[in-house]
């Protein structure tokens, strides 16, 4: 399937709905530790400083974090409606001890200008450099959003990717999910 | 003009393209401070915690500051096609000195559920309660950055707003700026 350029506004059009719904796939990999893929409901997309960015919240208890720390980059993928089930799976286990991609079917994709590797089934996708990272502080979160949010006290750790591309496969309206 | 839900992601659609472009108003009140408008290009949209929110970067300088401070509320507007002139302006006096909206012709209207006003002229509107607050860290800025968007040194606060309600005007897709 050819993949064309979006623009990031389209790309957000097609993720949002998805983060909210079945989740995206962010997948980040670092020369050590390889390749990772995790599903993300949590997500922001927008503009800061000029630039295009997506910004992911990633628990420091997480394998992609470690990853991510030394990779410095990632990518966001959009499912296919029929993927839920991969979806589901690569927000269950974790990477530290499965091989998520072998595990569910899943296949990393060469990228056009990061390391991180791209989602091959998947229908949009962003590539994203780490621009900026911050650290959500306990103090300031809602007591009401703790019991959900952060039942063990792990705090996000806050990921501003720059955005460099935004492509999708031609009939990707047609298969979102 | 009856105003209509809309989502948070087709806010989005219409908001990210001109976040980029001419602008979008941001407006906050206060019982001390009244309300004042100002233009922002820089946002994020999305999901955190399961909710919808919107991300605002407001340096500490603003007056837009003090306001946000008091309030803990705030809407974001989407002009009008046609609206370049006043948009500017918003973006280059301050409420200090000056009555934004007597100034632009713009005006603030009730809105549903928070304080600060939506401005009447605009197509689309999210009114946002301040739900978590940060500060860029100067030292994880990249440097590359630094002299066009801290040229002064004086680094945003971030106000993650939690989206309440998201409504535009029935036509609001013909009249995108």
């Amino acid at each position: 399937m050819a993949k064309v350029d979006i623009g990031v506004d389209e790309f957000a059009s097609a993720a949002l709905p998805a983060l909210r719904g079945t989740g995206l796939l962010l997948v980040s990999a670092s020369d050590r530790l390889g390749p990772n893929v995790m599903t993300i409901g949590w997500g922001l997309v927008g503009n800061l400083w000029g630039l295009p960015v997506f910004v992911v919240f990633v628990r420091p208890s997480r394998y992609t974090h470690r990853i991510l720390e030394e990779a410095g980059d990632f990518t966001v993928n959009v499912p296919a409606r029929g993927m839920e089930d991969a979806v589901s799976k690569c927000g269950t286990v974790s990477g530290r001890r499965t091989d998520k991609f072998k595990e569910t079917g899943l296949e990393p994709a060469p990228s056009r200008r990061v390391r991180s590797p791209i989602v091959r089934q998947c229908i949009a996708h962003l590539e994203c450099s780490v621009v900026y990272r911050s650290s959500i502080d306990e103090s300031r979160v809602p007591e009401a959003v703790k019991p959900s949010a952060y039942p063990k006290g792990d705090y996000h750790d806050v990921y501003f990717g720059e955005v460099l591309e935004a492509y999708a496969d031609e009939d990707y309206r047609e298969r979102l999910p």
